[in-house]
């Protein structure tokens, strides 16, 4: 089969995000409209770090698995972006202050105490793609950023709104991503788009994309549930 | 068992070196006697290009293995000098030039035609203890940088001095090592010695450095059989 061209490809993974991405899940819709509780706003922050102090783990993985230089000249300051550097805090640092600033402290953070099996499960599932198929792969999984520059105007602006008793300097971790995400995005498109050079490997890139949204949408399933249960 | 004072614990570690560091492998007696060929030397450089390009994915399985983002913050610069980033053309781009002085061309280096079995295995052993031994044992593994620093002193020497052939640009590789060589091996000392903290962690990571010698000790052992059978 042909391969799709740079213009269809795109196409067709953007539209995995108009329909598998997380923006629609029930969870952030309440989120959304103010109607979560502080203890499941605080639930929510505990899980995502999770998830957050994951993401230079899966980056590592990709980076180990790929044998271009170049590329990982490109990939490599996606770690400085979430460990930090010099004078920079990083995002996992970013996301411990909002969730102290939600009422979650560094030492729950820490030792999982709150972590739900489901996040668990798929944040794993998440690292163990990096580590087992081909790098372009990992690097279509991390272009659920292309969905999330909108997500994340739309929490920051409701967060503000409906939750005033968080205190705002914490939000700075959204403020940043909102403005990185879409460079990193365009990046991992490039890259992507670059080289899946066959048929094969380009319905890989967006089988994987897919699976990304699946991993998010997931979390979003057992905070849910998990809302229900330990709230 | 108790374990050793970070005195002892260094100089377990520095004596590792002194017993086993290929610097006393016949090849490199020979190389810095001034006794090699050309042609000896052209496989020497083809074949170390193998270990030099996975030191960067080695680094980033280390990378993926540890858990501290502040411990990643120090050991992520290690991928900048080896890809290169911004100006610096980094530590491959080096050795390639090194090589094309010494009559390796990239293309010959790329598709690894030179590449003897035994310097396949011993590299590929290297990488896969980054990746399935604990991350502090990757981070040991890289102290024979502790030793290496005589070692290129003497190389970059011995070079200049019985090999007048090779262009001295090609040995700006050596020149960078030797300056960041120190500086690499303090840092990764000192996080072994914090994060070794029983007797039975300082002695996995003694064995890990041993391990390491006995890695680049192989290589020196498959390039002297191979000069004796290629050339």
């Amino acid at each position: 089969m042909e391969s799709w061209s740079p213009e269809e490809f795109t196409e067709r993974l953007r539209a995995v995000g108009a329909k598998a991405y997380h923006d629609r899940h029930p969870f952030h819709r309440r989120m959304h409209a103010g109607e979560l509780s502080p203890a499941e706003l605080r639930l929510w922050a505990a899980n995502r770090y999770y998830y957050q102090k994951h993401i230079p783990i899966k980056d590592a993985l990709i980076l180990s698995r790929c044998p271009l230089p170049e590329i990982r000249r490109q990939w490599v300051t996606r770690l400085a972006d979430h460990d930090g550097s010099g004078d920079d805090l990083g995002g996992i640092e970013r996301w411990i202050r909002l969730a102290a600033a939600i009422g979650v402290s560094r030492a729950e953070l820490d030792d999982d105490r709150h972590l739900l099996p489901g996040v668990r499960f798929a944040v794993d599932a998440y690292v163990e793609l990096a580590r087992s198929r081909p790098w372009v792969e990992g690097v279509a999984a991390s272009l659920t950023e292309l969905f999330a520059p909108a997500l994340m105007s739309e929490r920051l602006a409701a967060l503000e709104r409906h939750y005033p008793w968080i205190d705002r300097a914490g939000l700075v971790y959204f403020r940043e991503r909102i403005v990185r995400a879409p460079r990193d995005a365009s990046q991992a498109l490039s890259i992507v788009i670059a080289h899946s050079r066959t048929h094969d490997a380009q319905a890989r890139a967006v089988d994987a994309l897919r699976l990304k949204c699946d991993l998010l949408w997931a979390q979003l399933d057992a905070l849910e549930h998990g809302a229900v249960v330990e709230v």
